[in-house]
């Protein structure tokens, strides 16, 4: 199944897609959210789809949100490519790299991107996310993908300034307003036959800078539900973005690119649909 | 007021300190929530304390919940305390370190700290945290204090080996169940004459291992304020936790020293209340 949110800011429907149909299911749910995955919401959908007939068709005019609501953590897992690991001569990490992001930064597929206020290294990040469908404590990596929901497109914009320049940690640079679109879909797992093969892409006006497969994952999806829920319990509808491949626009030599105002980035993973963000500039 | 949350884990009450009292108000409020202060719900509290007669009184051998919900995100602040700088010989930070703790981590001030599992290195960290009251984006210093609800005491729990020695960023050992103890209460900021001049104390076993004041705070709350909103939106009922002073196991020379199971951690700020947290090991 493909999960999606639509209507405006903050007041987002849940809907399902139906052979290329949008179908509005909030007769019957609430929202994609933690109470949702919790109440193995996803068997009830299924059911629904039987009798998805009567279920009210959603113009496919009006914007799409986030597939799922605001979660309790947006984790997100660094220097996770073998590629990328090569092109910039890094080794591959023993162990992996966490952080968050700021659960605010959440938006839909196709929002604008919100360059913030004195950023001048806004930068993007193509990455395969997951959906947590259960709440997880110190999980084997065997069991681990029955707490997963299923899979996402997600663009983990980073301001680099921010991130790197200003002292400590990265959480300055992850978080902003618009830094998470995330979507189109939720894609159940059952619906796509191998994660570890899927390719991805990410072009800034046209031009492609990422160009990658997910089978260039150091670590993956069992690993990782596995690894972060040793430090961490995640709830049901956390979400976890996997890391980027090469080409963001701080590697690019002789000179780092950073996105402008106007800047288009479509971007997309196989399965999991495309998307694109307009750049531009904060205004109060 | 001093606000509190009483009752079982997840299905805590909403109550009030009303000399030395506690009172019931959950008949008029849900809970202490994002809602709850984006609705100025503060105010509504005043109003039901002109009718404090008629509340009831709750019995004070209740478990205490953290003093406010599940926000959205807890922030904390590092290396924010000039005794903590000289300690260390570390020169005051030019600009906050911040960096997120899962929101799973909070709970109650007199819960069991929780030990994680392979943990070896678990420590004490007594901080003043505060509660925003108002969505905040780009806030001034000078306006900053209007978007705070209050304070609490808070232990910001640290596993050293998971933070600094598993790779990369301190997501892993900061957010562990049971990290983030807060309250008893959430004290508003008009029962607080001077914030910027509370003691606080820590002692491990009835030894005392932390010592200092909020005087001795690099960074104080306008600036914290003014800065986050910088590069995130910051919620009501978001937690900020603004550091800790010398004296975390981490730091005794010559040797560490970290938290056993059965050790009793007791601590408290001037005005905020006292907390006491017993180890206990994980057990599934």
């Amino acid at each position: 199944m493909r999960l999606i949110r639509f209507g405006e800011p903050g007041k987002e429907k849940p809907g399902i897609v139906h052979n290329n149909v949008w179908l509005d299911v909030s007769a019957f749910i609430d929202d994609y959210n933690e109470a949702f995955f919790e109440a193995d919401g996803l068997k009830q959908l299924e059911a629904l789809m039987l009798n998805h007939h009567s279920l009210p068709q959603v113009d496919q005019s009006i914007r799409l949100g986030s597939p799922v609501a605001r979660p309790s953590k947006i984790i997100c897992v660094g220097l996770n490519y073998v590629d990328h690991c090569r092109e910039t001569n890094a080794p591959i990490p023993e162990e992996p790299v966490i952080f968050f992001k700021s659960t605010t930064a959440l938006c839909g597929p196709n929002d604008h991107l919100i360059i913030p206020l004195n950023s001048e290294k806004t930068d993007w990040e193509v990455e395969l996310a997951f959906v947590m469908s259960k709440k997880a404590s110190y999980v084997s990596e065997v069991d681990a993908m029955n707490y997963v929901a299923g899979y996402c497109l997600h663009n983990d914009y980073s301001e680099r300034a921010f991130q790197l320049e200003r002292g400590g940690q990265w959480a300055k640079g992850k978080g902003c307003d618009s830094f998470a679109p995330l979507g189109p879909w939720l894609v159940t797992k059952d619906d796509i036959e191998d994660v570890n093969n899927l390719s991805m892409w990410l072009t800034v006006n046209g031009k492609t800078f990422q160009q990658s497969s997910t089978s260039n994952l150091v670590f993956k999806i069992p690993f990782l539900v596995h690894y972060i829920s040793q430090f961490m319990t995640l709830l049901p509808g956390d979400i976890i973005s996997t890391g980027t491949p090469p080409g963001v626009g701080l590697g690019i030599k002789p000179d780092p690119i950073y996105i402008k105002p106007g800047d288009q980035i479509e971007l997309g993973i196989e399965g999991l649909g495309t998307s694109k963000q307009i750049a531009v500039p904060y205004h109060s």
